[in-house]
Order: C-alpha cells, then sequence, then structure tokens
C-alpha cells in the first residue's frame, strides 16, 4: 500500500487568510524542520500568493537537503491545507471569502512548479488531523478540533480518519447558529458561533462595550480603539485588565454553547481547542468548562476531555502532511 | 462471520414513552410481520413493562410460527431500541427520564426471559439505521435520522454504520442549542431544538399563542384548550387552520435552525424525518428547506436531500432489527 518509504520527508503547507506557514516534516512525524512564515497579503491576488508559496516550499526543501545531506528524491510530496470549501478530489479550492478565490485548481499549480504529488484539504481538518497524529489527541478514537482565528474553523476525526462528509463539506463547526435571531455572520447566516468567538468578534464585541464608557486598558494597549484586536484583549487578560477578563468570560460562554452542542452531537474523546485565545488559559478553559457541564449531557460530558492545542501553532504543517501521508500512502 | 443463517427470523421491539411495538423481520429484511403495538403505561413501573414487552414478544413469535410453519429454532434472537442514554455493551439503560429507569439492565432481563439472545441500541439510532437499511435512506453512505415524538431523537449513520461517539452518546440532535437564552428544555439545558421542535413544545407554544385572542379551531377539536397535542395542531393544518399553519411554520423554522446545524457539521446525503409532524406535509418541509437554505452552506445544502420516514412508522421495529443483525452477525 505505502508508496512512500519510511525516512522519506514531506511538506506541510498553510494556507491562512493571514499567514502562510510552511516547514517540512519525516515521514514517522515530528515537528516540522525548516519553518518558513510570511503575510497572505491577499490583495495582492491568488498568483502572487501561489508565487510565494511555492518560493517558500523550495527554501524549506534546500534547507532540509543541505542540513541533512539528502537530495530532491528524499522528498516524498507535499501536502497543503486551505480555506474552503473545496475539492479533493479535483484540488480545487471552490469559494474562499476571505482569500476571493473561486473554483481555483491550487493542488494542481502548487503539483507542477514543485514536481512533486500534493494533496488538498481543508485548513481545520489538518490542523485536526495534525492534533491527533502528533498533538494533544495522539491516538484517540474520536476528536473534534476547533482553530479559533480570525474565523473559526473545525475538524472531526472519527475512527483514526478524517471526516470529510459527502462533499468535503463537514465540520463547519464555526457555523452553527447558537443564537437563531442573533449576530449577523460572515457567511450570511445569523448567529453562527463564528459571529460570536471568533478573533473578529471577540474584538467587535470589546470594541461595543467601551462604548459604555467603561474602564479598560484596552484602548492604551492598542493605540486607538478601533486597533483593538482579539490578540489585544488576550494580552490584557493576562495583565488583569477586568473589562478584558468579562469579555473572555462572555466568550467562553459563547464557546461552550457551541461545544456542548458537538459533545452532543458527536460525543467525542478529545476536544482540541486551538488559536491565539489559548492565550487567555484558565480564563477561558474554566468557564468554558463549566457552560458545558451545565449544558451537555451528563454521561457526553463526562467522557470528553477538552483541551489546549499540543503543536504551538505548527497542527496546521503537521496535519497538511498527514493528510497527504493518508492519501498517498493509506495510512497515517 | 455472520452466526445467522439467512431465511431466518428476527424480533425487534421498540419501546417509546407513550407506546411499545413489537414485530418481527425477515433476515434479508422488509416489513415487519406480527407487529403489536400497547401502551407503555409508564406509571405502572419497570417490571410491569418488561413483562408486557415479553409477551407480546412471545404473541409476535407464536403467530410467525403458525404463519410460516416455523419453529422456535427459526428465530435468531431480539433487538431493542430503547430511550438512552445506554450502555450497549453491558445491555444496560443508564437513565431514561421519560421512563424513570436508572442502571436498568433491559437486555438481559429480555434475553433470560425469551431464552433468545438480545441487542440494545438507542430507540433514534435504531429507527435511523432502519431508514438506511430499508427506507428513505437506503444504502447511501452518509445519513441524519431525527425523530420527532415526545421528544426529539437522533441518529447518525457513517459509511453505512451506526456512529455512537466514545460511550454510546452521540446524536442527540433534540439537545442542540438554537437559542442560548431561550425556553427551559426538560434536559435541564436553555434552548434546546427538542424545547421548540417536539411534538410537547408544538403543543406547548400553540396553547400559549392562542392566549392572544386569535380564532382557531383547535380548542373546538381538542374540546379544551389544555387537551390540544401536538396531533391537534397537525389535524388543524390539514384541515387549513390559518393559526395551526403559522404554528408549523415556526416549527419549520426552528426545525430548520437546527438541521442547518446538522449539515454544515455532517455534511449528509439524506436527512429523514420522522414522527407525526410528517402529516404536515408541504406545510413542514416547504418552510423547512428554505429556512435550511437560508442557513446553510450551500454546497452541503444542495448536497442533502431532505425527506420523510419511508417506513409508516416501523422504523424503530425495522432498525432495531438492523441493529441486532450488526452487532451479532457483523453485517446488515
Amino acid at each position: 500500500m505505502s508508496k512512500v518509504p519510511e525516512g522519506d520527508w514531506i511538506v506541510g503547507v498553510d494556507i491562512g487568510g493571514t499567514n502562510l506557514n510552511v516547514g517540512v516534516v519525516s515521514f514517522e512525524g515530528g515537528l516540522p524542520l525548516a519553518v518558513r512564515s510570511e503575510r497572505t497579503e491577499v490583495v495582492r491576488g491568488a498568483k502572487f500568493i501561489v508565487d510565494r508559496v511555492v518560493r517558500m516550499i523550495k527554501e524549506s526543501m534546500s534547507e532540509v537537503m543541505d542540513e541533512k545531506g539528502v537530495g530532491l528524491e528524499a522528498f516524498a510530496g507535499v501536502g497543503i491545507g486551505s480555506p474552503g470549501p473545496l475539492d479533493r478530489k479535483t484540488g480545487t479550492v471552490i469559494n474562499t471569502p476571505n482569500l476571493g478565490w473561486r473554483n481555483f485548481p491550487l493542488r494542481d499549480l502548487v503539483q507542477n512548479a514543485i514536481g512533486l504529488p500534493a494533496t488538498l484539504d481543508n485548513d481545520a481538518n489538518a490542523a485536526t488531523y495534525g492534533e491527533w497524529w502528533m498533538g494533544a489527541g495522539r491516538g484517540v478514537d474520536t476528536l473534534v478540533g476547533v482553530t479559533l482565528g480570525t474565523g473559526i474553523g473545525g475538524g472531526i476525526v472519527l475512527n483514526g480518519e478524517l471526516y470529510h462528509g459527502a462533499n468535503d463539506a463537514a465540520a463547519e463547526i464555526g457555523h452553527m447558529t447558537i443564537d437563531s435571531t442573533g449576530r449577523k455572520c460572515n457567511c450570511g447566516n445569523y448567529g453562527c458561533l463564528e459571529a460570536y468567538a471568533s478573533g473578529q468578534a471577540i474584538a467587535a464585541r470589546a470594541i461595543e462595550g467601551l462604548d459604555s464608557g467603561i474602564g479598560s486598558i484596552l484602548p492604551e494597549l492598542a493605540g486607538d480603539v478601533q486597533n483593538i484586536s482579539a490578540e489585544t484583549v488576550f494580552e490584557a487578560v493576562v495583565q488583569g485588565d477586568p473589562y478584558a477578563t468579562e469579555v473572555m468570560h462572555d466568550t467562553a460562554k459563547f464557546l461552550g454553547v457551541g461545544l456542548a452542542n458537538v459533545i452532543n452531537i458527536l460525543n467525542p474523546e478529545v476536544l482540541v481547542i486551538s488559536g491565539g485565545v489559548q492565550r487567555a488559559g484558565d480564563h477561558l478553559f474554566v468557564p468554558l468548562r463549566a457552560e458545558i457541564r451545565r449544558r451537555a449531557f451528563q454521561v457526553a460530558e463526562q467522557a470528553c476531555r477538552i483541551v489546549p492545542s499540543g503543536l504551538k501553532g505548527m497542527a496546521g504543517i503537521i496535519g497538511a502532511v498527514a493528510c497527504f501521508k493518508r492519501e498517498q500512502c493509506g495510512e497515517v
């Protein structure tokens, strides 16, 4: 079954709305080597981004070839994680609001430029598979991953396999309605989890609340009220700002509603939460676990470990490699 | 692998909070023969219910033996579907609010009384598996079932297998929060889908709305306002009552929120809706599909057929038989 001999290397690519991350992982797994991270610069267009990714891949490969004293033949291929929805079979990104791509043949463009086989999967799927392969949910049967970034992504691993659904559109956990008449979401729906607990939403709620004139270090930290980002909120929480802590507490409650739903529907062994929001530590996890306990079925809640990512921002790269291994070698 | 020879018969038992249904299905599948249906009469206690189920099973088996000219040895065993949560391995019902059972060894009580192997699974899981085996979602890869009765149950079939989760607690679709500050649910949570769209909730909302003094045939149909049930509402819809039609339209919208969530998370090929609510026909399905289209991701929504049950109230029995076959013979 295996087409890739042990000892070989696989390149992982993690494409995000803000950053592009590339690294090289050995067939057996581990933290990525020769990691490159650059801005996505969406405004410069699709061709620019693909050229940048291709250059980053070549640089990473060169570095590993130099360091390990191996040649091109030691590389099995490239696994790519990209925002979706996408079609894995054709390697095409169907539509990404954040990147502005439509029916974009990302996989083949990379494959042809590098001259190695490539695979394409959803970025949040890849990150979740990475947590299952090498991270916080290593080797469990059932794992759900939630990535809190600009938006909220999700991934589902069942019986050690990524679950893709009928046409690769499964696990859109961020677009679960938790308040049917609630805040408008970027996807067009109302009351999605993402409209409350994504980085964008955390910043928006923090800014809105300041209108009441409440005291907070947030404006000072950000330089200006309009510059407040989710990262500013996390920083203010760490510094003990009561208002930012309240915003984080609200975030934990919204997230708790969504994750209790996930637990009631999927009854997973592990739920991995990743993204900048991890920085808030117990200010997030303590009220989050309490809200889930209040809402989910007891047997399901007790069976589920809720943990932060174990891969320090590298889950996307590692998971893209795991996806490549699964698709090209039939196993991870 | 198969321990049950073709040509044999399997008994299916569907235990509900209101009715007990028993029937016999052939190994190859089909509609149940010798069907028995009696009231559950929860108030009379667990022993009474088990005795009643055992008698019903024996009656059904006798009828088939007479009709088909076969003996006891033609029966492979008994599949039981029961409200949960439950533990399939030990055959124990952990806790059912509707029946008042706690750590109740239902499977072994039936098995010992009948003298044949028995299996136990969740009632909504069983009904969903029945739809996959013989009903509206025959042979598809990914199917989600939603049963609208006194409560709302759910079942998930992935790659032709019932999905049970880490400890048999998966698919509690009725207890998905769709309005985090909404109506109190029987489960203790607020804003569950079940608190809006179950039979109980439909009746409660219909009665509440009549307080405004709006005209409707509902009180007349039910004899008294307090006697209005979900069935009264469905009947009034069929008779063209505008108020009942509005209640049904609201129900479709609430259900649409929950099912759009299911579609965004599981991306199924088929979503089967069963229960008395089917009676409302297009008054349910037209606004339901519109609400789902408004809320779910387009690629996932377009991939999913939303259909009524194909088994006319027999899904629970047929599915309990399918569960028995899967557990005892390794295949369905």
